[in-house]
C-alpha cells in the first residue's frame, strides 16, 4: 500500500500552533484524548494519549499498536503506555513535574473517565480545549487541501459511474451500497466522522421522490427513512422511480478527509417544477458563493439566503418545509463533517481564509420529494475554490 | 418499507425490567440520553431523552422528528422538547417534582454535557446508570432474538454471494465494498455500534494473507492495514492472492441488531498449515460452546482455551502473535458490538440465559495470515444456539 502519513513539517506545524495558543489561555499543557484529535497532532489513530505542553516537546503515549504508532507518527517522544493509570507517572518522568491546569477535550470526554482523570491528577485543575483545537483544525493546510480534492476527485468518479447503475426499480440502499462500492474502489474510507455522542453520518443518503421530504433526527432539510427506526435516516428501501428527484448527499473521506456534496440523479426527464427549484437552489449558491469572503459574518450569508429564497417564490420549500426546517445552509468540515464554522441562525462566526465549508441550500415539497445541490468549497482571500469537482448538471439517465 | 417497529409489549417489559432495579439502586428515575439505549426502552432513536421514573409512566421528550418518534414508539407519553434545557420543566409539569437522585449514562455523557445537566438540577444527584442499563440489554427477549436470526440469515447470503465474488487480484477494500453492497441488498444497515468514545467498527474486515498478522488500535488479534493512518483498521489496498487465508470478519445488523461473524476463504487450495490452524479454532470453539452455560464464569472459559491452544500446539498464534495478544476470546452483542459479557483476562462474569455472545478463536501467523471462526450465540439453560447459519467450511473458490 502507499504509504499515506501525514508530513512531519504537517505535525510540526500543528504542534507549533497549539503550543502558542495555550499558554494565551492559561493552560500549561493539552492531554489529548479523542481519537480525531490526536491523529490531527500526532499523525497516527493507533490507541493513544497526547500529552503537549506550551513549551518542550510533546509526549505521545501508546496503548496499542506502539509499532504502527512509531512508524505513522513524526513526533520525537513516542512511548508505551501499559494503562491509562500510568499517564501521570510518565508525565513526571519526562517532564519532572505534573501541571496545575491541563486541558481535555470535554466536549466528548465521558463522565466517567473525567472522574478517573481527576484522581489521576488531584491537583491539577482540568479545563476544556475542544474549543481551542476546533478552531485550530478549522483551518486547513496545504497538505489537508490536497487530500480534501483527492476525495472530491473521487466523488467526481462516483458520481459519473452512479450513471451507468442507476435504473428504474432499484431500492435506494441498494443504489447507495453500489455508490459506496464505487467510493471504496478509489480508497473512499466508508466511515463519515462526527464529533457527536449521538448523530451518525450515513454515506448512503440516497432519497428517491417522496423519501426527499422524510424529515429525521437531524437538524437537515431532509433526513430520509432509513432501514428501521434503529437507523431512521439515509436510503430506504423504495424502489427508485422515473421522473422524480433522487437527491444523493454523498460524503466522502479520503485519508482521513471528508468532503460532502449533493447533486440530483433523474431517470427520464424531471418535471418542470423541480427542475425550476434545482435552478433556484444554483442561484442561492452562487450568491452565498459571492459572500463567501475573509470577515464576514456566517448569520448574515444565512438570513440572506432566507430573503433571496422568498423572493426566489421558495420561502415554504428553501431548507426544508415550515415546522421542519433545518436551521443551517452551511457547515465546517475536514476531518469531521461537523467542524466549524457554521452558516446557520444564531451562529455569528467570521469567515477566515483556508477553511473548508460545506455549502447545500436545498429545497423541499412535501410528498413528493427534495433538490438542491451541495458542494465542499475552500475560502481564500480571493473568494472560493470548490474542492468537490462533479458536473452540476442533473444527472440525467 | 415494511415497517420494523418495536412491539409495544417489548418497550413495555424492557421499561418494566428498568423500573424494577431503580429503586434497588435508590435511584429515583433515569434520565436517558444515549441514542442507543433510549432506542431500545422507547422504541425510536429520533432525537430525544428519556425520562423513566421509578414508579410512573415513562415520559419520551423529542427535540426532532417529534411525528417520527410518536409513530415509533410505543410509549404512551411523548412530548416536543424545543431544547435539553426544558427538560427540568417538563418532568415538573408531568411528575410534580423534581427527584433528587437520578441516573444517566456517566460512561458515554460527555463532562461539557454533564456540567449543563449539573445546572438544570441544581439540587438533584446525578450517578451512574450505565451498569444496570448494560445488564438489561444482555439479557435478550425473543423479539431481539428474532432480529438478530434474520442478521445471521443476512450473513449467510452475504458469505455465499461473496463466493461468487472474489477472484485473484481484487483489493482487500474492493472485496469488502462488494460484500457491503450484497449485505446492503438484504437490508443491513451498514453501521455497526460500538459503545465507545474512540473505538470504530469497520464491517469491511477483510484480511488476506499477511495482511491478517497486522494488528493495530484494537484489543484484537488482528487488525488489518486499514487504508491510512486515519483509518487503520480492515480492509486494505493489497491484491488477494491465490493459496493465502482470506480471513472476512463481517458483521452484519439488521433492524439494529447485530451479529458478527469469521469465516475464512481462499482462492484455490489453502496451504496445509493454515487448514490445520483453521481445525484447531473449529476444536477450540467446540470446547467453548461445551463450556457456555449458565453460571459459568467467563475468565475461567477463557483460561482453559488459552491452556487448549497450547496442547494443540498453537501458543504463539492464538489470539495473535506473543507480545501482541488479543486478552479476549468472546464478547457480548445485540444492539451493540461491544456488549457485556466478556470471557475475557480478568473478567469475571457469570453468563446467563438468553445472553448474546460472539465467540471468535483465531490464530495468526507473523508474516504469513491469520485464520479463524467466530460465531455469534445465544445461551440457553441447555447449552447454546448458533445465530450465524453460514457453513462452517474453508469458502474455497
Amino acid at each position: 500500500m502507499k504509504k499515506k502519513y501525514v508530513p512531519k513539517s504537517e505535525i510540526e506545524n500543528r504542534i507549533i500552533r497549539l503550543q502558542k495558543i495555550l499558554p494565551q489561555e492559561n493552560i500549561e499543557a493539552a492531554l489529548i484524548i479523542y481519537k480525531v484529535d490526536y491523529f490531527y497532532f500526532s499523525g497516527t489513530s493507533q490507541n493513544s494519549v497526547l500529552f503537549v505542553p506550551a513549551e518542550e516537546k510533546p509526549l505521545l503515549m501508546v496503548i496499542r499498536d506502539m509499532a504502527r504508532a512509531i512508524e505513522e507518527s513524526p513526533l520525537a517522544q513516542v512511548v508505551p503506555l501499559e494503562s491509562v493509570l500510568g499517564i501521570p507517572e510518565l508525565i513526571k518522568e519526562f517532564y519532572g513535574i505534573i501541571p496545575q491546569r491541563i486541558g481535555m477535550e470535554l466536549d466528548v470526554l465521558p463522565v466517567r473517565d473525567y472522574f478517573r482523570f481527576q484522581k489521576m491528577f488531584p491537583k491539577t485543575e482540568i479545563v476544556d480545549t475542544a474549543k481551542i483545537i476546533k478552531r485550530l483544525r478549522m483551518i486547513k493546510s496545504p497538505y489537508e487541501i490536497t487530500q480534501m480534492k483527492r476525495a472530491g476527485e473521487i466523488g467526481k468518479m462516483v458520481y459519473e459511474e452512479g450513471c451507468s447503475i442507476l435504473r428504474e426499480g432499484m431500492s435506494e440502499i441498494e443504489f447507495g451500497g453500489w455508490l459506496e462500492l464505487a467510493a471504496k474502489k478509489h480508497e473512499h474510507e466508508g466511515l463519515i466522522r462526527v464529533r457527536s455522542l449521538n448523530y451518525e453520518a450515513y454515506t448512503w443518503h440516497v432519497l428517491s421522490g417522496p423519501s426527499g421530504s422524510i424529515v429525521s433526527q437531524a437538524d437537515s432539510p431532509m433526513g430520509g427513512a432509513g432501514l428501521s427506526p434503529a437507523f431512521p435516516v439515509g436510503a430506504g428501501t423504495r424502489k427508485i422511480q422515473a421522473h422524480e428527484p433522487i437527491l444523493v448527499d454523498f460524503g466522502i473521506c479520503y485519508n482521513g478527509y471528508i468532503v460532502d456534496q449533493t447533486r440530483i440523479y433523474s431517470i427520464g426527464e424531471l418535471p418542470e417544477k423541480f427542475m425550476k427549484a434545482y435552478a433556484a437552489s444554483r442561484k442561492i449558491e452562487s450568491l452565498i458563493l459571492k459572500e463567501t469572503l475573509p470577515g464576514k459574518n456566517t448569520r448574515e450569508i444565512y438570513e440572506k439566503t432566507l430573503r433571496f429564497a422568498a423572493e426566489l417564490g421558495y420561502k415554504d420549500n428553501y431548507l426544508g418545509i415550515p415546522g421542519k426546517k433545518s436551521s443551517f445552509v452551511a457547515h465546517g468540515i475536514g476531518l469531521e463533517i461537523n467542524e466549524i464554522p457554521f452558516m446557520a441562525a444564531g451562529q455569528n462566526f467570521s469567515l477566515e481564509e483556508n477553511t473548508a465549508i460545506a455549502i447545500e441550500p436545498k429545497m423541499v415539497f412535501p410528498g413528493e420529494g427534495a433538490v438542491g445541490i451541495e458542494n465542499t468549497i475552500l475560502i481564500t482571500s480571493q473568494g472560493v475554490e470548490k474542492l468537490t469537482a462533479c458536473s452540476e448538471k442533473i444527472l440525467q439517465v
